[in-house]
């Protein structure tokens, strides 16, 4: 069962800023990427729209620490790892390794814990739910 | 009537890149900043939630050409002209002026053409619809 | 001797998710837009490229904790407390208001650790420094 | 020799706004990195460090009209040409194509035109610069 999951990813021009390195926002969008790709893996989604009603994943804590910077044009993967599963939340770790070659070396690292929740349309409000069973039996925290 | 409207802005540290300049992407957010400001001028909004629906203003197009860039700091504004105006769409000429103490100097000019539209709740699809008659009477074409 | 700074922000539609809400990356750049406008409320800039070098603030780590969603338009406050200093770093916590005519109602909280630095023209490396002390003179950690 | 590039991506989370759909700014990252990851196709790059100075390629001028929108989770494809070359600067066509299974629909459709420039180190300012012949000699103008 699923309790881990890595992309690559490369750092973008827009994602750079003055001071020469992937802006410090970016790693955010950077963990939010690799976990929405985790649930394609798994053949879900993580937000979907359908007739009925929305579902998504709002976040309720993101945190990063960054060690060392990542540059324009740099390699390096994400790597999540389900750290904590109730029947509405889970957690993750995330790591970054910075690619040089066929070695990686770990440049940030931080956390991430959302809720699944749905809205109904004509509302804006979003509600906390329970996971759906196929998606939460496919989901494994680890060890 | 106006037809005309100004906002000033300054180069935050995101809008920027390693190149040492405001990105130039950050230039069609900047755009649609003080775009969203005029009608909020005029007691209007641009985009609206309501229990009936959405009303929003997608773009059709956009196009910047760029003189001299901004960098981190910089203070400068942005000037709309309305050069366009039908039942459904408003086309603005937009004109960035860096500031440089009682000076301006202009270091890019783009364009934008909007349409009013509206999506009902229950629906992805947005459909094109006549401004209302109390915002298109505000708005005018400038000579 | 200032160890709190507050500066009040409006979430731009550029800012906005699918889901609805302000996009959780975006209290990242919230915070540091804060905190840049807190140095220039001391007369000093958060990154600054002269002849000599380039002089700027690297963060060491971020969080954020998500209590309630911002929406377009919504207006907020960030308000940057002061809570460690060293000779080369500083700690903030952030607290994010959303404003309700003279009420505000905290949506999210979180802490930003930044250092000093210098990088040399020629180099790419960044290289943590004392805090000049006209700057550090300035500020004071919060009881 | 090569006058065309095409390359695949996904409408990702962060690039959506409110509105439900990929925020139009976005379509301009889109093609900035579909054109870097062309010159990385041709084995070069459109932004570099070097102890000697920097290169990159500021935008001269930008634009893009828009079909249909990309939503999403969207999978679509951006299609570069090149229309025009000079000795300092090159002009490309942009289309972008949304796949649906072996299907791919026009959504959009823009030009994006660049020079190519350098910045001693010790200096803010770009200047324009003729392209390398190893470069130069591998971009062709599409008939």
């Amino acid at each position: 069962m699923p309790h881990e999951f890595t992309c690559a990813r490369r750092v973008e021009f827009a994602d750079t800023d003055t001071a020469g390195v992937a802006h410090f926002s970016a790693f955010f969008r950077y963990m939010e990427e690799a976990e929405h790709a985790f649930y394609r893996s798994l053949g879900s989604v993580a937000y979907e729209w359908s007739p009925d009603g929305v579902v998504g994943m709002p976040r309720v804590s993101a945190r990063c620490e960054y060690l060392e910077p990542l540059r324009y044009g740099d390699e390096f993967e994400v790597c999540l790892t389900v750290r904590e599963k109730t029947s509405k939340a889970i957690g993750y770790d995330v790591v970054f390794r910075k690619r040089d070659g066929d070695a990686a070396k770990e440049v940030a690292s931080g956390a991430m814990k959302v809720v699944y929740a749905t809205r109904s349309h004509g509302s804006q409000e979003w509600t906390a739910a329970p996971f759906p069973p196929e998606l939460a039996e496919q989901i494994e925290v680890a060890r």
